[in-house]
């Protein structure tokens, strides 16, 4: 696929390659090969560029409303030397692939999503998803970490790809605000051991009630796989395993809800 | 589109009438005209069984293991004079539209969801989604309905299907084992009001924080569209507004992660 051009131009036809180019980028594939991502919606944008992340394009439809954030985004994209492009509602539809789709739409580079750009002592909870594979799940897990003040989500194994257009939309622009991860789990866990750290599994085994558990900062909350849960050995390896009432025929939540439950209850526990 | 023949039998072709119709279930506009809803897994199947509901039809992949748990299922949907097709993996896929199809998926007729099926003492905690959007988001509320022992989800003014393959999938069973009602707010205000009932929203206008709120037995947990939250008079309709911290950039969590941090919440407070 060809780079992007930089400057102010207008896009009329579906074939241009830049459309094809960014559209390109709601595959894993590409965005992989590129190293960039899309997010879309003025708030999402405003709330990157308000974090110090400018898209290195810019997508505006010619059916926006003017709104002085989005004068604000465009002249921050071109200082930066971004690309400003105006399109039509239908081709900016086609990038983002949503049927209602906003006027305004970003490309980025990805950000480092390595362990060693965490800072621990930044926040006392920290959330972590093994093998997380709904991207929605992952997009919303960031949005509870910017929630509760968490310092981010780390990401165990082989989950979603939190670049993805599906996660980065149900983070509701906290991809931009929060911290986010990417070990294996023997990555992991030294990391984790060569500092501070309490490790915690929403777990059924061996687990006390989640409510009043003695919880201290900076405090890890382990939620595992969508299906199979935590494997046995990564649940042992934890400090703390602590289990919610489940009081219907089903023996789990959804693992966005797990984590979110557990993260309220850490933050009211540790009073931060 | 044609009706379902009874009894036993196999299909190979994907232009089949039978499979053209069950893979019609997938659009609302076809159940809504037949009433029928299409869920997937045995586990999901089995749950809906021994719930009492035996689907209409049973499709099962040629590819399929033994499992005495599908014998049962098998041997209740023909008990019920019920049609159990044999076909291909590739056209059980094609009927489901899951990349990863389970090994068995069934028909079923639609429940009643009128709000005069409910029974408020059945349950301390309900669940009330106001234009919930996302299938996936309602799904998750249903499974949290279960987790949380709540008698199940009110489902208030425009809101997605409950019967759609993405809310069906996301409850992991739950639309079966918990109740589920459809009404407009001007049907559910003077039907809550005809009895007992707490109605509590998640809110930020004139809100007291979430934990230590005075919630009382039956419990009805109201949250609000996912971008726009519940409109303001529905608020004041409320008996107690509640505020969870919001420590970062956004001022919401997601519609069902916020149902859920405040439904286990009223479980821990109404000790029930």
């Amino acid at each position: 696929m060809s780079e992007i051009q930089s400057g102010r131009r207008e896009i009329t036809g579906y074939s241009n390659p830049t459309v094809k180019y960014l559209r390109s980028l709601r595959e894993k594939k590409h965005r992989k090969a590129s190293g960039k991502f899309l997010a879309e919606g003025l708030r999402l944008l405003t709330d990157a560029r308000e974090s110090g992340h400018i898209p290195e394009t810019l997508v505006l439809s010619s059916a926006r409303d003017p709104h002085p954030l989005l004068a604000e985004l465009e002249r921050d994209v071109l200082a930066h030397g971004g690309d400003v492009i105006e399109t039509s509602s239908d081709i900016l539809t086609k990038i983002t692939g949503k049927s209602n789709p906003q006027a305004v739409a970003g490309m980025f580079a990805e950000f480092d999503t390595s362990l060693a750009k965490l800072d621990r002592t930044r926040a006392n909870i920290w959330l972590v998803a093994q093998a997380l594979r709904d991207p929605g799940n992952l997009g919303t897990m960031l949005r509870t970490c910017d929630a509760v003040g968490a310092g981010g989500l780390i990401l165990i194994d082989d989950c979603a790809d939190p670049f993805s257009v599906e996660a980065v939309r149900a983070s509701m622009g906290a991809l931009f605000t929060v911290g986010v991860a990417r070990a294996s789990w023997d990555e992991f866990l030294p990391w984790l051991r060569s500092g501070d750290g309490q490790l915690v599994a929403a777990s059924l085994r061996d687990a006390v009630p989640y409510r009043g558990a003695p919880y201290s900062a900076p405090c890890f909350v382990l939620v595992g796989n969508e299906s199979q849960g935590l494997p046995e050995d990564y649940e042992a390896a934890c400090d703390l395993r602590v289990t919610m009432p489940m009081r219907g025929r089903a023996d789990s939540l959804n693992a966005s809800v797990a984590g979110a439950v557990l993260a309220y209850e850490v933050l009211a526990a540790l009073k931060v």
